[in-house]
């Protein structure tokens, strides 16, 4: 972070972002340009267009060019370690050496996870062995990591907290390789009191940068509502699928807990903040929700009110593996990280 | 397999085993060499000592002088893709393409994972997604897995059989690392039909083979009871430290199912002949135990009546992540693999 000539050295001046140029992560990178850190951006940029792959991928120029600050960009794959660990040698050569890594690359459609299970483990969790070899040998030892709120598996009780059960239940490659990864960073710390790793828990991440031009918009059919409701409100697909309408739920469809991707992005920087921090040792999971949940039919309402057109939907059959509803408590992370999500639904709606 | 000039050609000729120069390995490449199948290890020697690293892991010379024939052997790393991927080309060209792979790979230590958890994930996890990845680039889809009893956790009631939960309870990263490996075969077999995995859930391996001249001695103290009741008897050790006596069991000390290598390795010798049955298709897990438990004590007993002395012990407390009772019901094996144990635990302690 940068300081003026009378503070102490901050403890964090340098972060390596894993997966830096996607949904979450460009996100992450604005605020920490923000806040004066340095930014080491590392992506392999398979959720890219063709197009971007020649230069930097456009969420990252956009990152640049609404804050004012250059970042440092590696068209690089944390498999690849032998690249990975040049990365960190030359960031400790040519600035200062990385004292945080924020780990978001990842795989991320749970339908897909259930078709190539393999290119899963390898990118999520292998990757992440890869990096935390690579992290060892260059003696960087915190790590702030995008977990999920499917490491929960089927909720046995609700808000969750971050003392329920995880990994029961888990029914598609995604959520198992998000629960597989937590399990060795818990190992990890165990076994090595110099590691320190935040396990942020994201509930259902929506939204966009106010600027509108940082945001979610996939090219095949989104796996998640948000895009698919915009997508449906644009006219580039006809009507939204209701996957159930038969749940145990207020209105019958299913209840998440959406988070504004500007409140998550938020939660990163105040986990980074913590990070070298007495007392915030080991492991620590943490909740990033609203701890209130809405139900499909809730988020259809709220999107029609926000861009004033009716949103046609159907009801379609429950889709294998969905679960009735899941929300946190979020309580956790607002006493340990001084965090708490400040958007509602209404907002979430806007610059989708 | 050998064949005569009549027989149709059999379904398995060429075998690669992983970890073929270990414990359970080795004893299982002596069957496989006996019936007659081509031989191709793949070990990467970490349980060798120098000296043997040199050439051949002497395990290896001694089963082809046990049985009179030849082996195919590669001092490589499963991590090595390049290499593994090396490997299943050139028996291709030089033999014939690989049938099968017998996957016993992994680093074992259950307190040593505790210690180094990364080092077993990267070994044990990643080490099975290379070796998948290098199985499929060459259209191989057939693999038996060494798993463990360990996948269980603590029992929610015994016997054992396969239908109980797993990964529930389990309190170090070896047995963690047989339960993540499970899960990311199980998907793989639910995405790709063309993909049938058995895993062999070891219970308490124990025993060599009859000439003597194939067995289990660590260097460093043991960690399983038997080759520690064995170095006790030979005056390596003065006593042997029997971990808790008041567990709710007949006498008060940890029950177990131990059984003999050999019958252990003739589990994988029928599980390689039904691998390319109809009827046993995606994943299938099989417990390999007697489905007998026997308390420390009682091992100790018939230890001293084997060797004919006395085996001096002290009850030391309880370790850590150590449960009371452990044994199966092995009758899946039987019904589906025509498998079961024959040497009760007079004969596991003769050659020790």
């Amino acid at each position: 972070m940068a300081s003026n000539g009378n503070d102490p050295k901050p403890p964090v001046e340098c972060v390596l972002v894993t997966g830096g140029a996607g949904y979450v992560g460009s996100h992450t990178v604005v605020k920490l340009l923000e806040g004066g850190y340095d930014v080491v951006v590392v992506d392999n940029m398979s959720n890219c267009t063709q197009n971007e792959k020649t230069s930097q991928p456009e969420s990252l120029l956009r990152a640049q060019a609404l804050t004012g600050r250059r970042l440092t960009f590696y068209g690089v794959d944390i498999n690849d370690e032998a690249a990975l660990d040049a990365v960190f040698k030359k960031a400790s050569f040519t600035t200062h050496s990385v004292d945080c890594v924020l780990h978001f690359a990842a795989l991320k459609s749970v339908s897909e996870s259930c078709q190539i299970p393999m290119t899963y483990y390898r990118n999520n969790v292998a990757g992440t062995l890869a990096l935390v070899k690579v992290m060892t040998d260059n003696n960087v030892k915190r790590a702030v990591y995008s977990s999920s709120s499917t490491v929960y598996g089927t909720p046995q009780c609700l808000p969750l907290d971050e003392g329920h059960p995880t990994g029961q239940g888990c029914t598609n490659p995604y959520g198992k390789s998000k629960f597989m990864v937590e399990e060795m960073f818990k190992d990890l710390c165990s076994a090595d009191k110099c590691w320190r790793v935040i396990s942020l828990r994201y509930f259902n991440p929506v939204g966009a940068h106010e600027s509108g031009r940082l945001g979610e918009d996939p090219l095949d059919t989104p796996n998640n509502l948000m895009p698919y409701v915009a997508q449906v409100a644009v006219g580039r697909r006809p009507k939204l699928r209701v996957y159930g309408d038969d749940y145990p739920t207020s209105d019958g469809t299913g209840v998440r807990d959406y988070i504004h991707i500007d409140d998550l992005a938020e939660g990163h920087l105040r986990a980074l903040e913590r990070m070298f921090s007495a007392g915030l040792d080991g492991f620590r999971p943490y909740n990033l929700g609203t701890g209130k949940g809405h139900s499909v039919l809730e988020v259809v309402q709220a999107f029609s009110e926000a861009c004033g057109k009716k949103i046609p939907y159907e009801i379609a059959p429950r889709r294998e593996g969905d679960i009735a509803a899941s929300y946190c408590d979020a309580s956790l992370a607002k006493r340990d990280l001084g965090w708490a999500a400040k958007k509602d639904l209404k907002e979430m709606c806007k610059f989708l």
